[in-house]
């Protein structure tokens, strides 16, 4: 492909309807056609609630409305023509829950409804560097009465059961009546339901003035969630002090005010809300501590806690910024991506994990994918403390009963483990076999994980503690799922969907295979090293996992030595899969760019059997495990894939910028760049309405760290091999490692690196090894 | 497989529920948790109505209501995790309609219910010859009540409209009252509604004393279909002069009767009902047309209109019995086969088709398969007037706008076709995306039939009348479905889905890759024919097609010349796809028994990367094109398939039989057509509870008349090769052919056929031609 044809298809326009500013995401002017988008990308959240950028008001406009709690999700029954064996029984989806920032309005008795108002200014605001979501907008009633709506919100990252909203309105042109009513709202539904059935029954509820609250229990799972708000209104900065009316209706818990106002009044509701679920706390002190908990919101009060808040996310920053210099597009990007990384996973809580939506939009809304381990993990390691990182792979280790049996109801047996491809709590439970059913790949970057964790921290006790378990079981499931073809003499895997989601049930993904076998060699290595190193322990993990030493070590051996990869001669590749050179060959070049994305405008068919990738696939692999394949096999290899890559995934164009880098093709890594940090700010793949790509935000950082800045984990080593971008001044970020804490700044004439910890440290630089004292810097040239 | 090995598997035990009879199926003693089976197995049918047999009294055990009137379906929601472009946007269903035959019994004010009683004694009869299901038990209710209850009905071969039952009980040991209400009941449910939803709108009803009518309505596509019945009552032979209560509710029409009755007391219901529906009556007729039917029926009586049924009957057993001398289970089973067949398609009406479970079930049923063509098609041709075949045929070429449109929902262009797999009405409606998808070879099968539907009656004209636009259309979308694969310098077929529903998405099914290019052939062949004799009709079809004749057969003829065809220069065999040979090679006979259907205990994972065959797929392609290939290429072929083919379709094991005698193994044919005629009356499969499997039931026929009776059409001759299975004394079935209608019995030691037509014949018998004059018949020794 040339560079023409490529740039016409990487760099869309910078999405008009947001500015460009460094800390801010900024909506200026009324799009209800985009609503649901904004509401994806002006998302909050803090690890425990998620909420979308839904109005306060009733809104009868087009809008997905979201609010989330982590952990509490709902078994939907699976939508499948005839359902076969090995098919999951159930779908997990994350869980509308209750509203809890809804405030119906009315002035003189007219519902304020953005979309039935003319309105007159409009502009949403997402400070990052506070994680406050403000709005405010003027509008002008039917009977043109004119108010002037500034709310702000945010969820506290301090009190992570904690939401808090500034509700102000100020009356322009009129004397009459306001009516502001917070409420609770639990009649809520997911609209990905699958037979369009409501989750929730409502448990208990109780409303009074200035309070309510209201439990809610799902329909399967019996988890409750309770909801509690507490609220002042204020006329002119003076509580009001006339009764409300009390509100309790079905699922539906409020107060109701009403304001007497006139030209120039302003009205203020400060509203506090605290969710509280099941899975941390016994149902039976769910209200008292909700009660608790919104005393003492109310008590510190918004502005109090939106400072404590504030100071949260100034220390976030400090471990996770990344500084660009002279590219305020860029710098808007990576911001945007490392916040919404920090609004979904604080990694406190080792339940939890990462969906691919995080908590913005309901579909793979919370399920755990591969997208942990093969994209999340790494930017926890480096800008967390390690134990987000082992709570990230002990999840695994805990659920590793579970891949057992999810690999011997597809016919595996002897403690093999499969993996889930979606999961809430181990057990398959994805919705969509023509994709995901076979996408056992996932086992392999489950065990990849392991070793990136351990090499990363040095935390080389884990193998013995729990990895090696989990790396016995995947082998055994590899060890199974090859077979001996008698055609090659090799050992095949056939019927398998690799990374690779245009493509299905293929053989010999190269991906899969590659991955199987170093599994196998790691599980081996790691064998030799406990039992030399741990032997008690080694007995203990022979025991438990019943392993035959000799018997299965020798058909790993066997298969490892024999395993058949498909490659062309010709081009010098790694073939994707089997029949992957019979496709045809038309490029992304030569494609008619209204045609995308693919999955838009052709058919399953035709996608199926075109040769356009939807994500890296063998690069995948040549990422993972790079320290094996010389650059020109790498070059040559991403020369080849990039041609028929649409990037129609997420997690695809981060993986092609790293490997851009690591070739030394900076201005396609930077492309690359820009696609997968604003993938969502730009929608390229027109879905951002369903949601942000949380996981893949983690690539964007990866692009920036392990493709410009070439950082490498080798032999016990960090190493960096900066490059930077043309049109940049510099770029910085900071990265642990093991004891040390560094900041690399990459400036285009030389790279410093400050050793942040207490410890000496040592790192290489472009193959040279410098020595840093703790406190000190180092300074490395890079003008030649 | 050897022998043993093969005969573990393929032949299970009769089934001991049904006893062997010639003409009749018969079931004695009563088994609930088997209920539902019979229900299929004792249906009912005229072409136009179909009826499970269910009971007429309630019954509140395990069983599938199934009343159903053929043309009417539902397009119920497809059940997809996540909708893709060119999925199908509805499942057509065939519609359970109201329940006609319901007669509501109490004794002494007790429900009459088997499932609540003892049964003393219990049997199910279906005489074949005559059309009627006469069912028969004692019961004795929870006050010790005994009552003798025999029914008899049938759904008219004469009058398709119209049912008939007589419903007569015996009064063993007590005197009270019995309660007799005849009704129609519209409140009834798909099992299978894929989101749970009842079809039918209650649109009109009347009820009084005698008779009651009800109109429902389907929710979609306005379908209206007015039930109607009229019953007589009496008592030991003389009318009940007391007046029944009229019932009327919602969807609920019937009369309440009550009978004072003493020992030994004899009633006898006699209930006719009517089926109209508005494809065939417009719909502010339908009453009064019902009510006139049921006059009619009301006037004509049980019994009249039972001589003319049987009279019916007698007139399609004429045609198209099979008679087995020396093997009742084998002459039971082939006669359940033609009864079934011509119980679910008369071909009286053009717009009808012929489900794979026909009126029997709900899964598959009424939709339209490719089993039509590749199954259905032959039998109709032989054993029916040449219109009823010719209507198979047109019903493709009246739905060609929809093959077109069907392909262009899936990317194709310039007047390509894919036909449907699933269809009521021309457009694709499967439910199965994971298999259905990508089964396009369908087309294939459709152009064979226009071939054999010419060859065997010798309507030449019909090329040029229909048969060659849906030709070029079908030519159309293999040459746009190919893509010349630049590793082989060939055209090849990727990502389809053969006849074998075991393997999915593969590339380069021999089958699919061979239909397309003789497809292709054939098209220019008639193209070619067409023109020469019909130049006016060539341009019309020309014109019509926007057909660019030189380039268009320049790319096909480059497509028949380079079409790539996977095989195995080892075996010497054709390879059912790229990746066979690559799989694990366990056989049929290494699988433990218990494991079978493999569709039942492994997961569809495993399934999908066995070589285990569901049906023939290479070997369908050797029996439509058998006369391009030498017995030894068979042979092997049929030899190494069979090795791995576990019949789990109904389609299977006719083609295997077929191609067993075609090679002179007539042991293994035997089994195989055992298997095939007794699928269902055994179960092999155990899914005779959905339904019966209507359309391979022309298999079971093809098995004998092809199979044994080797008979061919080539060249324009009818040609027989007959072998007898050795424990047949003989066997003789009819076959028209063009002008003659013959009848070919062959025993151990000869062949006599006869030729029953007004004109002369000649018949070709192992490869030597026999003159045959009208009325006469010839003998040829085969006692060598």
């Amino acid at each position: 492909m040339n560079v023409i044809q490529s740039l016409k298809y990487l760099t869309p326009m910078v999405n008009p309807n947001y500015k460009i500013d460094e800390w801010k995401i900024i909506e200026e002017g009324f799009l209800p056609e985009d609503n649901r988008a904004s509401e994806s990308l002006f998302s909050i959240g803090n690890g425990k609630l998620g909420q979308r950028a839904n109005f306060e008001e009733q809104y009868s406009g087009d809008s997905l409305q979201g609010s989330y709690v982590a952990g509490v999700y709902y078994p939907d029954k699976t939508r499948v023509g005839w359902w076969k064996n090995g098919y999951p029984e159930y779908f997990a989806k994350v869980l509308n829950a209750a509203n809890w920032i809804g405030i119906y309005i009315t002035i003189n008795d007219r519902e304020l409804d953005l979309a039935g108002c003319r309105v007159l200014s409009f502009r949403r605001e997402l400070d990052m560097k506070e994680g406050l979501l403000t709005r405010s907008f003027v509008a002008e009633l039917a009977g043109g009465e004119q108010v002037e709506v500034v709310s702000r919100r945010f969820l506290s990252l301090v009190r992570t059961h904690t939401g808090a909203i500034h509700y102000s309105l100020r009356v322009l042109n009129f004397d009459g009546e306001i009516g502001i009513s917070p409420y609770l709202d639990l009649d809520v539904r997911n609209e990905d339901a699958n037979y369009n059935e409501k989750f929730w029954i409502e448990a208990w509820q109780e409303a009074k003035e200035g309070e309510a609250c209201i439990t809610g229990k799902t329909k399967k799972l019996d988890f409750h969630v309770c909801t509690g708000m507490k609220y002042v209104l204020l006329k002119n900065g003076v509580p009001v002090s006339e009764n409300p009316k009390v509100i309790s209706e079905l699922k539906f818990v409020g107060n109701e005010c009403n304001c007497v106002v006139g030209r120039g009044d302003k009205v203020e509701l400060y509203k506090y809300a605290v969710n509280l679920s099941t899975l941390d706390h016994p149902v039976e002190t769910l209200v008292e501590k909700v009660h608790l908990h919104l005393e003492e919101a109310f008590d510190t009060g918004f502005e109090g806690l939106l400072a404590e808040h504030r100071k949260a996310w100034q220390a976030k920053w400090d471990e996770s910024d990344i500084v660009i210099e002279g590219d305020p597009v860029a710098q808007q990007a990576i911001r945007f991506n490392i916040f919404q990384l920090n609004q979904t996973y604080t990694g406190e809580d080792e339940r939890l994990n990462i969906g691919p939506k995080g908590f913005t939009g309901e579909k793979y809304g919370g399920s755990t994918y591969w997208d942990t381990e093969a994209f999340a993990l790494p930017f926890y390691l480096s800008t967390a403390p390690p134990r987000i990182a082992r709570n990230l792979i002990l999840y695994r280790y805990k659920q590793l009963g579970k891949a057992i049996e999810n690999a011997t109801k597809l016919g595996f047996r002897d403690g093999a483990a499969l993996y889930p491809m979606v999961t809430m709590n181990g057990e398959e439970c994805h919705n969509e076999w023509e994709i995901t059913f076979e996408e056992i790949h996932r086992n392999g970057a489950i065990a990849f994980a392991i070793l990136n964790y351990i090499r990363h921290t040095g935390d080389e006790a884990y193998l013995a503690e729990a990895g090696l378990e989990v790396l016995v079981a995947i082998s055994r499931f590899w060890a199974q799922r090859v077979n001996i073809s008698p055609r090659l003499k090799k050992y095949v895997m056939l019927g398998v969907t690799g990374p690779n989601e245009y493509e299905n049930n293929v053989n010999n993904n190269w991906y899969t295979n590659t991955m199987a076998a170093w599994t196998l060699e790691y599980t081996m290595e790691s064998l030799g090293k406990v039992k030399r190193e741990s032997p008690t322990d080694f007995e203990r993990i022979v025991k438990k996992s019943a392993l035959d030493e000799e018997a299965e070590l020798k058909h790993w051996k066997d298969i490892v030595k024999n395993m058949y990869y498909p490659v062309s001669e010709e081009h010098g590749v790694f073939l994707q899969q089997d029949g992957f050179l019979d496709k045809d060959p038309m490029t992304v070049g030569e494609l008619d760019p209204v045609q995308r994305p693919l999955n838009q405008h052709w058919s399953w068919d035709r996608i199926l059997r075109s040769r356009f990738i939807k994500q890296a696939d063998v690069l995948q692999g040549l990422y993972f495990l790079e320290h094996r394949y010389d650059r020109d096999t790498i070059r040559r290899n991403y020369e080849f894939y990039e041609q028929w890559t649409v990037h129609e995934s997420s997690l695809s164009p981060c993986i092609h910028s790293i490997l851009a880098s690591a070739i030394g093709d900076i201005d396609k890594a930077y492309e690359l760049y820009l696609r997968t940090a604003r993938l969502d700010l730009d929608d390229y793949n027109r879905e951002v309405d369903e949601g942000l790509h949380i996981t893949s935000m983690a690539g964007t950082w990866l692009a920036i760290v392990e493709g410009f800045g070439g950082m490498r984990i080798r032999d016990g080593m960090i190493h960096f091999n900066p490059m930077i971008p043309s049109r940049w001044k510099s770029y910085s970020f900071k990265v642990r490692f093991r004891d040390n804490l560094m900041n690399i700044h990459v400036r285009q004439d030389r790279i410093e690196i400050s050793n942040l910890s207490p410890a000496d440290l040592q790192v290489t630089v472009y193959g040279k090894v410098y020595p840093v004292e703790k406190g000190k810097k180092v300074q490395i040239d890079n003008s030649k």
